[in-house]
C-alpha cells in the first residue's frame, strides 16, 4: 500500500510499505477514506533527526473498517469509523476517567512503533476501545467536521474543558492554527462571554470571528499582555487556551489569565518549565491540560456537529491525495495553508 | 502598645510601637488574645534584607474588637473574630468569587504597609469584609483549633481543594509542618481514602497519623517518588498537596502525582519556574493553588472545628507570651517546635 513515510526533517516521501494487516487479535484495519495533517506534525517537519526506517505519518482519520482480529467485538467489516490520535482500551481507570491519553494499555499514532494513517489504510490497536462508528456514509457532507472530531476540535474543547470555560467567562485563545479555531469554537460553545483570538493571519481571523470570537489582538509579547489587560478591564481572562506550545506563548498564556483563572495548555509543549511560578502563585492560577482524551469527547461533541451547531471542518482550506501530502507539508509549514484534509 | 518587630535575618524584637488605631473609616482595632508563629515568618527569619524601620510581624490571629471606624457596619465593640491572613473587602468580584486573597482592595498583614499581629493590638483595614465574628468566649477551650482558621487550617483545606482531593482518592501530603498536618485533617475530611504524608520528623508523623495519613514516607528526591508510586499501583497520587515551597519540594510533586491528577500548591514558591513542564503535560497534570481564601473557607470549616469533627489546634505544640515570640522564632526555625501560640 502507499504511506506517507517521514526520514527527517522536510523529508516527506510517498511510499510503497506493506499493507496493514491484524497483528494482535484486538486489532482492526481501516481503509482511509479521509486523514490530514496536523500542526503537530510539523514539530518533526522542522527538527526530525534523520531515520533509516523513516516514520509512517498521521494520527487523524475517517476510515472503514476492512479487518477485524478475532477478539473485537463491536467492529464489523464495514462500519465507518472515526480514528482517534491515541489508541485506547476504553476500560481501564484512565479511560474510566475519561483520560483515554493516559490508558495503561494505549499509545499514539504515526511514531516509531505504531504506523500513522496517512495512508491507504492503518492497523488500529484496541480496536473496540479506539474507534468511533459514525452514523453516515463515508462521503456525507459533513465529514470534514466529523474528521476534526479525531484530533483539533476534541483538542480545542480540551483546551477550553481545562482552562474552566463556563458560560459568562471572558476567554484568549493563544494560537490561530486550527486547534486555536477550534478553541474559539468550544469556549463559545462553552457559553464564554468574551472571546480574544490572538493571532495575525488574516484568513485566519476571519474565520476566528465567524466562529465566535469577540476580539483580535495581533499585537505579541508585552503588547498582547497590555492588550488583552485593556480589554478586560485590567484583570486579564478567566480562561486561556494555549493551543501553540513554545515558550514564548506559554509566557504569553500565564500573563494574561486574570486571578483564580485557568490556562489550559495544548500545544506540545517545547519548553522546559512552567514559567512565572510566583505571579501564578499569589494570583491562584491553574494550569491544566495536556494531550486531549478526543475519544471521549466524541459522544459529546458528536450530536452537535451532526446537527450543523459547530462547523470545525471549515478549519480545513486544502485537499489533496496521497500524493499531494509531502507539498501539504511545505504548505503548512510556510503558513500557505490552515490545515490540509487528505483523501488517499 | 507591644508589638514584634523584625528588623533583618534572625533579628526578632519585642518593642514599644505606637498604639494601633482607626486611619480609615472602614478600618478596626483589634485586641490580640491569640496570635501565631507562622512558617512562612520563617522566610524572611532566614533572609530578610536590614531594614531601619523594620516590620511588625504576624498574620494569623484572634482578638477583640476594641474600636470601629466610622463606616464599620458588621462589628461591635466587644465582637471576638478571627482576623485572616489577608485583608478584603468580601464584595469585590473576586471575592464574589470566593477568592478573598487577590480582593481588588485587600492586601496582607505584616509588612512594610500594614503591621502585623504578634502585638497587644492590631489595625484592621476593610474590617466588616475581613474579620468573622466568633460564637464563642475568649477563653473557650476550641481556641488553639479556631485560631487555625486564619491562616494554616484554611491553607490546607485550600492545598486539598486545588489539588481536587474527592471522596476515594489517593494524596500525598509534602511537608510536615503545620499547614501539612492540615492539609492531612482536609484530605481526610474531604473523603480520601489514601493519604500519604512525606515527612520525617517522628512527633509529626504520629501527629500525622492521628489526623488520617495511612502511609509515610520519609525518604526525599527520586526515593520518595519510587516509595509513593510502590504505594499506589505505579500510577502515583490522585492529589498531591504541595506544602513546603522550595524548588525541590515542586520537583517532587509533579513526579508523585498520577496522570490526570492534581497537584495544589499553598507554599510560598521559592522557586522561578514550575520544573517537568513536558512529563506534567503529557500526564495532563493540574498545577494550582496559591495564598488560600481562609476568609471564604471558615463558613465551611467553622462548624467542624465547634463540633470536634477536626482539632487542627493539635499542632500548637509551644505557647508563648509576646516577650518569647523571638524564642518562638527560633525554636520553630530549629524546628524544636512545630507550630507557637502566642497569647500577648
Amino acid at each position: 500500500m502507499r504511506a506517507t513515510v517521514m526520514y527527517s526533517a522536510g523529508d516527506v516521501r510517498i511510499e510503497n510499505v506493506p499493507d496493514a494487516r491484524p497483528i494482535k487479535p484486538t486489532d482492526a484495519v481501516v481503509t482511509i477514506t479521509r486523514a490530514c495533517i496536523c500542526g503537530s506534525d510539523l514539530w518533526p517537519y522542522k527538527a526530525m533527526e534523520p531515520s533509516e526506517t523513516g516514520i509512517i505519518m498521521g494520527h487523524e482519520a475517517i476510515g472503514v473498517v476492512d479487518d477485524v482480529g478475532a477478539d473485537v467485538r463491536n467492529l464489523k467489516r464495514g462500519d465507518l469509523v472515526v480514528m482517534p490520535f491515541a489508541y485506547s482500551d476504553s476500560t481501564c481507570a484512565f479511560c474510566h476517567e475519561g483520560l483515554n491519553t493516559s490508558c495503561v494499555h494505549g499509545g499514539f499514532f504515526g511514531n516509531e512503533e505504531i504506523a500513522g494513517a496517512q495512508a491507504e489504510a492503518v492497523r488500529v490497536p484496541l480496536a473496540d476501545g479506539t474507534l468511533y462508528v459514525l452514523p453516515v456514509g463515508k462521503d456525507d457532507a459533513l465529514m470534514p467536521s466529523l474528521l476534526t472530531l479525531s484530533d483539533v476540535m476534541g483538542t480545542g474543547h480540551h483546551a477550553a474543558v481545562t482552562a474552566k470555560v463556563a458560560p459568562g467567562k471572558t476567554v484568549a485563545v493563544v494560537g490561530d492554527g486550527a486547534v486555536g479555531l477550534c478553541g474559539v469554537i468550544a469556549a463559545r460553545r462553552l457559553g464564554a462571554e468574551q472571546i480574544i483570538i490572538m493571532g495575525r493571519h488574516p484568513d485566519r481571523i476571519t474565520l476566528a470571528r465567524e466562529f465566535g470570537a469577540t476580539d483580535v489582538v495581533r499585537e505579541r509579547g508585552e503588547e498582547a499582555v497590555e492588550r488583552v489587560r485593556e480589554l478586560t478591564g485590567g484583570y486579564g481572562v478567566h480562561s486561556v487556551l494555549e493551543c501553540v506550545g513554545t515558550e514564548q506563548a506559554m509566557l504569553t498564556s500565564v500573563s494574561i489569565v486574570r486571578a483564580g483563572g485557568g490556562v489550559g495548555r495544548v500545544g506540545v509543549p517545547h519548553y522546559e518549565a512552567i514559567p512565572l511560578a510566583q505571579p501564578t502563585f499569589y494570583n491562584n492560577v491553574t494550569v491544566s491540560g495536556g494531550p486531549a482524551p478526543v475519544r471521549a469527547y466524541i459522544e459529546e461533541l458528536l450530536p452537535d456537529v451532526l446537527e450543523g451547531r459547530i462547523e470545525p471542518g471549515r478549519v480545513f482550506d486544502r485537499v489533496v491525495g496521497l500524493e499531494g501530502v509531502p507539498d501539504g507539508y511545505r504548505a503548512m509549514n510556510e503558513r500557505e495553508a490552515l490545515k490540509v484534509m487528505v483523501k488517499p
